[in-house]
């Protein structure tokens, strides 16, 4: 069975990242992966939250956003219900904790650092592009806070992506547009570092339970496509990327 | 004086607008007047809001957002507080009362047309280019409804732009950029037709009063600066625009 | 065209002004203009809103309410619905401002004053007999303060009260009242001070735009009105005023 | 010991009732229990709550609020807090409650009558004048309705009053004025009707417990009070209190 | 007429306090009666709140809940709605007053004790068993405070328990079940203390006012019912109990 | 390293599950592993959401919370702070997912089951002793709607029951305990079926990324909890487990 847009089950659709997409945040980023496009910034902010009060320690958070009109069917703004829903909050927490996962808080010092991914036009893996592009808006964050700052040690560890894998119609996918991830009987998403290790995988079988046999290629999908990209970050990122993991 | 960015007092920021900015609304723009950004949507729904029910008209409302990280220092997330605030209903209502001012509503009939104007990067006049980028969607979005649906009259019945005018260090001028308005002694917003009529008229000097003489020249100000948006808008839609009015 | 309560075109509605309404607010007044009526009390409060703190200023801040039954049908009380809506933001923020204009805000000194006006009975123009009799209300309040508190010099600079104008069945009227605002084609608030200068201009043409000449004619109106306001505000104050602008 | 006001134990403040205070409400009454002001209205609404449809049954509901500036220090709007505070909770279920003890609600039919209560100025006892006062305001109401609807059987079926009583001092009083209420050892609030029944008793000793003998006395000083409001409710009614009960 | 569960008009039902039911709060009872189950849990809190700061006294605050399906039809959980309605804040507020008039808030110091009252099954006075239950949390609670905090006199100064009692079909009923509750003409709540005084009374005739001789039975019949089951609190508290009122 | 409790690393805790716990809800568990304990209720609504009416199908929908002081330290209640926070959503949503996996939604009809997981004292692993405790729930209202309700095929399709694994202190170990989960470097969540195969997996490693062979030991582990829990539901099930799968 062909792909709704011809490509192979392992092939991942064009990815593209630009940086300074705006021009007030520390970090600022475009991330595009096929149709989907979500602009990234990292904020840095002096302060810490009340339980890292103290500690010496920095804190990296995130929050998630669609534009009522990036969806086929306009959604209702967040702001205007006056409440942030399930699926936001997941998100962003997601977000969080993957961009937490290659940083050293310690090293940090104390700051925190906003991460929005706010999604301009989305098309199935909205939140894997949002962190793959955070972690270039990130990188630029602090690169640029390391004018000021004095870091005892570089505090970025290791490059961290994201991509979608599933099963549709029995098939494994690498990169679920919105028409396949609508249809997935396994909805999987998986977040990588450089290093070749999970720093968070998210399997759901809600249609259709799925084997250890499905897990293990669905794993080696996503971990072609993270390191594929986890290359373009590199790639972007250019000599800015020379400290991390140093 | 010289202007922060060498402009005249009566000369506007360059101004661009792009139109099918994004792919799932009816209309859909990126709107730039030098710095500030935004994305202006215009999305079709069937149903009319509750106090039309059976009118046989259509309505148009708007909403309006800025991302976290459009201005110097990032603004917490409206959906985050659980509230919009008092500056964005402001907005929302002057932006919504402009556009329907050159709709004629019974001839739209039964249909809201939803605009969203959200802010990507700010420099001073989000809410005038809002309005003037919102126009274009609203044209694209009425003439994609027309497709399938019979209007007995087209429904716009004029061009409608903005632009902010306002007195800075005594002088009069043009398109205030951010640091101009935030300096402001007197600040206003002019809403204004092809016809050359005022759709809106919204001007304050908190800081200091302003006379009679004042308004006369902020008025002429600011029609010079409309009537080049709505050359602006004209070229960029083209032969799409050759209804309107008629 | 006879206007519905037979008023001349450039003719505001009696207006009365009752100073200490209530006995707790440091300045409290019940305003009357035709058939609405206004509660207005100004509060002192020793602390500012925190952008403040330490800068030695105060601060003016109002809030704006009706009644449910202030209206010929019942409105769901804010609280109720659990959120302030865009008119009643709207209205507050142009109280604060058009009061804010006339009060050397560093004169005050650290205190914020807080405008409540409560609409017991709305018949048009309850935001502009709001401010009309804040105005007093504000008056009484820093005399108060004063007894207790030295001001280095006296913080109001001038008499400030605003008037409704608009185009109705094509005619250019003053002062209007429910159903005349209810049907206009053209609506325009002015805020003046005593000076004879326009502290706001807000002018809505949502049903039909207008012309730089109707401009000018309101505007004419609105001056007119705007100072029999005034008139009224300096006989309640008796000598209660003799320090305002000095 | 004196009472702060002079009066004796046994001795309420003068009441007074003001009907058609505003003009659109069907039943609108100002009341006042010596400082304590409260405008009751009663709305007529042709709709019933969800769980009456079809039941062919009224309901009486009440809001309560005040003023922001009814109190001594100024009170935060519950509108602009997003929510309404137990206290408000518990008073407007209370007067529901003592307005539907005098109703028959199948005769009044399928409507809902809204009370809304708004205290203009606080002096203790704001809960039990806004019982008082909107049982006036529901006559006229209720009048009102019967122009235009024929009721099978009048529907209100007696008078309804309250007032408080406490202990202070060790002494049982009538009518807390808010220097005492604020220092009750012992705080009632009783309700009753012309028949000499209660309908609600709401006694609390926070501060100390109560005696079976403490109850009755001042079971007995509300009822004395009760009369003498039921009486004042009467007088201010006229012959429109007619048909009450028959 | 017999009652639905055979139980005399002055007869309460079974009751039964578990304590030490979970294992994190200072304080942990199951109360029981009849088939109403509510868990009730006291916790320390070494902060005070705000209009206590400084001032050297203690707080008790109360909070209640309903599991959803506590109730024959599942109810929308209180945090699903987005607030807390009015049945709970009343109930919660009588919970707080009652516990409070048994403690010398002086003695207790700063410290503010939460009570949690949370009903996994309701058959009918969950408000009057949550204080009989809480009373013995709150013992076990400061008894565990009293280990490591060194009290200048015992703060519990007496016992407290609270039951329902109601005129059904026209009989005087002690501890209504959820039948009786919902059919009640008269529904009243006392609370007492093991002196034999009363700490609230609340009697409501929404359906039928009462007279004073019903209230001189019910009451009767609540004394009966609370003594029984302050017994149950001194049986279940043992000797942790003897420092009650010394 | 021996664990704090003193299993074996692959060894879970005691489980056990209670049916009937409470009386109204259709299906009602307590299920406790270790010293965590969960209510778990199945509650039967004719109504289906909006997005499936018509359709024929139905839903099961779950809400989770926590009571107030069934942690450590007293968490605020949610419906207090007037929202749900992203955690508990993540877990409701988790739970939803994880019992529709295994109900035929077209089999069960137009019906919504609520399913609400209540814990009363949290020691580790609430969300997955929530679903293992939920399944039993929801056989047992199913069972109970089927006495009533025909259906055209047994709905449920299978058993699931989830349990955690983690990596602390470098080890793999099943079935963690709060301090475990507090310290864990990798912490996981497995949702499997009788039949072997996952519903979900959810691993996450903030503090420590994870290879693939480490999965792989964790998911054998989850795997032999998991077989364990369901070998307890099916022996507490016994005969009204016959139909399951059939």
């Amino acid at each position: 069975m062909e792909r709704i847009d011809g490509r192979n089950n392992d092939q991942k659709r064009p990815a593209k990242i630009t940086r300074n997409f705006t021009k007030y945040a520390e970090g600022s980023v475009l991330v595009e992966t096929g149709e989907t496009k979500v602009i990234c910034t990292a904020s840095i902010d002096e302060k810490v939250p009340p339980f890292l009060k103290g500690a010496g320690e920095g804190w990296i958070t995130s929050e998630y956003g669609m534009l009522p009109r990036s969806t086929q069917v306009r959604r209702i703004r967040e702001s205007s219900r006056g409440k942030v829903d399930g699926r936001t909050m997941e998100i962003q927490r997601l977000i969080g904790r993957a961009l937490r996962s290659v940083v050293d808080l310690k090293s940090l010092g104390e700051m925190t650092i906003w991460i929005d991914c706010d999604v301009i036009q989305a098309d199935g893996g909205t939140r894997t592009a949002s962190i793959t592009g955070a972690f270039v808006a990130l990188v630029d964050a602090i690169n640029k806070a390391s004018e000021t700052k004095q870091f005892a040690k570089y505090p970025i560890t290791d490059f961290v992506a994201a991509i979608s894998v599933g099963i549709v119609n029995g098939e494994q996918l690498l990169d679920l547009k919105y028409e396949e991830d609508s249809n997935a009987q396994v909805d999987m998403n998986i977040v990588m570092t450089d290093a070749g290790e999970f720093v968070e995988i998210q399997g759901t079988g809600e249609q259709k339970p799925f084997s250890k046999g499905d897990m293990d290629i669905l794993l080696g999908l996503g971990e072609k496509g993270a390191r594929e990209l986890i290359e373009l970050q590199k790639e972007v990122l250019g000599e800015d990327a020379a400290r991390i993991g140093k």
